[in-house]
């Protein structure tokens, strides 16, 4: 069986939105081991879907459809796929039901134009569409050809997707074996360096190891193609453990972890508590460490100490070293992560302070330089210096900073964890 | 004339990259006004290759490629396209050098396989590529049929398209009116509360009206098809005017605007500071506002107060309002607001306090409920309340709490702005 995604929107072709419902659909095609070698993206126009479905139905088994499924003129994919296979539309009295109680739960009334998503072409199965008034379809309307509908809204496509259309696709014997996946994530190490290091691997039919690297972060991919979760296991395992034993430390974690979970982990299992100064990342280090929820278990929080007002205010910074060393500076630093520590009672404290850029870089100072600072409330503290170029957005370097901070507590817990065992 | 963009590529089929470059070509087409009804993905397979140019010529006029000039086995756009048209490859000399320079320039040599981007069909033009080994093509091998072939590297790509694609085809005389936009912003009406209170200019032609919504946000495009940007801003800005008239101070910047920048620019023409005081948000909005470059003109930074130990030392918030209002309450939000706005001497001071879920909700305080203060330095403060709902992701609450405080904060700054006028 051969898939085809058609894509029904004019925003497509207007360039308005990115096509990712096509991405997300492949990657699920292949994972479920069903071939699929096109991809077509159609506007809102019956005669071109029309020519559309005239030459997928020649080539491929499973046409599956994005968009148009909505209630107002320019939706017409399902009417227009009816017409082509000259098959009446039905109103059907559950979908009336099942729309006009979604409304009701809003506080609205059904409205005309809602009617028209009731319609499916006779003898088509509904679609069941869980959180949105449109409903696909799903229809054998000549030997051969399977058609399925979702809407435009990749919510609600990928919800219907998974509860309706994967089982009934495993259901009819279509899947084929499936790609199984875990990322492997680095910090610490360039992409071409890992790559040299991993390079036999990389040339592995089955699993296969694919490189990524973004705002810092590199990720080996191992994909494997088995009939089970437990075969693929088998592939992937042995190789993932050969990754592991090169990488030593370089590699934080896998598949959803980020440096923040991790760290964030690490502090649960030592039972100890962190706390942030932030200069130029004013907050973004925060942030990120709460991205995960119950991080209040080791997180207490700390100073934004943008301007100098705040590092002498809150974290009574030298206004002499400020003056003589500069806010960016090791001294300064120190100053930050030792006050944030002292004055919250935390294990540990990291301070970030640099220059983000466009402007604000001299020649012994430029964009790119950042001081990052760790003390312990046991009076320890370092600063460690990063220049990550003036070509680097500001965005880069704020989030390569805090990433970088948080990865420099890591290799620490991560070592003194060692020690204990 | 008619375009087709035509994207070649098994990683695309695979959905290990999103198709980012069709949407990049759509938006092109479109502003440049050339029609373009069709996009298709094939993998990297002469036949398919075939069969979609066999398609594509009968219903387009511009065939533009992008994918497949690599110098490995599987990339074989340009040998495909000559193959199916009867056309022998030659190698061009130009190529060659261009390629070796450029391997020089970076202390490589030209390996035998970059050898094959130097093949181009007799009669094709060269579409060069300034900045990476493949080159492109420009070629009409039948009547009424342009081919234009473009990397998939997208840097290279748009650059590519830029400098030779785009002046080519205008002076072809291919490029009709072309699309210029503009883009409102709002906050604090929902999209289809505002798409009702303009519901006659989503009916217009020239310019059209498009309303987009996310995270909070709603936008208003104004989209003018004309000769000239002159003739363009006659169309739009009367209709801007109209827009701007009904919403009001919903509406609160265009283009590139932020709530963030907006705000910074209030204060900056105030000469008013803002300092923050962040417990769920823990950075989120400190990180808002300096995303701005030369926000340290008016922001000076702040507490991050997740934890209530930083509630109590660094913002003397009262033990006992803790104990019997909780951390999320009107009580809270007040003195965080005002303790951080005494301390840093700012002129404004916010606060945010809430519950970003998934855990921490109860019947009382769900999760979605959050408290915002403001509070100055004259020492009024006021106190704002929440219910975001529970189905809303952390990150939402996050980010939708952070941009409703800086529009409360901008209402503020507008409206005694107003009142000095």
């Amino acid at each position: 069986m051969i898939a085809e995604i058609i894509c029904v929107g004019t925003e497509l072709l207007l360039g308005d939105i990115l096509n990712s419902n096509a991405q997300y659909l492949a990657q699920e095609l292949a994972t479920l081991g069903i071939a699929h070698y096109y991809q077509t993206v159609v506007g809102d126009n019956p005669e071109r879907i029309k020519q559309v479905l005239a030459i997928a139905t020649q080539r491929s088994q499973i046409l599956i459809f994005t968009g148009g499924l909505g209630p107002t003129p320019d939706d017409l994919t399902v009417a227009t796929i009816a017409d082509y296979f000259n098959t009446p539309l039905m109103e059907r009295p559950e979908i009336i039901e099942d729309i006009t109680k979604k409304f009701a739960h809003r506080g609205r009334t059904m409205t005309a134009s809602n009617r028209k998503q009731a319609l499916i072409p006779q003898g088509a199965s509904i679609l069941p569409n869980p959180i949105g008034s449109a409903p696909g379809i799903i229809w054998q309307p000549v030997p051969n050809v399977t058609i399925m509908t979702f809407p435009g809204v990749p919510t609600e496509m990928k919800l219907m997707w998974q509860e309706t259309a994967v089982p009934y696709m495993q259901n009819q014997g279509w899947c084929g074996e499936t790609i199984y996946s875990r990322t492997l994530k680095f910090w610490g190490i360039a992409e071409s360096a890992l790559a040299e290091k991993v390079a036999p691997l990389l040339e592995m039919k089955n699993p296969t190891v694919a490189p990524y690297a973004n705002f810092g972060e590199v990720k080996l991919r191992i994909s494997a193609r088995a009939k089970s979760q437990e075969l693929a296991d088998k592939l992937i395992l042995p190789v993932e453990q050969k990754i592991r034993d090169i990488a030593g430390i370089d590699c934080y974690g896998i598949n959803d972890d980020s440096i923040a979970s991790v760290v964030g982990k690490l502090l649960l299992d030592a039972g100890e508590t962190l706390t942030v100064a932030e200069s130029c990342t004013a907050g973004g280090l925060g942030s990120m460490l709460t991205s995960t929820p119950g991080s209040s278990q080791y997180f207490y929080g700390g100073v934004i100490a943008y301007e100098n007002i705040v590092k002498i205010s809150l974290l009574d910074v030298s206004q002499e070293d400020l003056a003589t060393e500069g806010a960016v500076s090791h001294a300064v630093a120190k100053q930050m992560a030792s006050a944030v520590v002292k004055k919250l009672r935390s294990n540990w404290g990291i301070s970030i302070t640099g220059i983000a850029g466009p402007g604000g870089g001299t020649e012994f100072k430029p964009v790119g330089l950042v001081y990052i600072g760790i003390a312990k409330i046991t009076g320890e503290v370092e600063s460690f210096e990063y220049r990550f170029g003036a070509l680097r957005s500001r965005d880069w370097i704020r989030r390569v900073s805090a990433c970088t901070a948080l990865d420099l507590l890591r290799r620490k817990l991560y070592l003194s964890a060692g020690r204990l065992q």
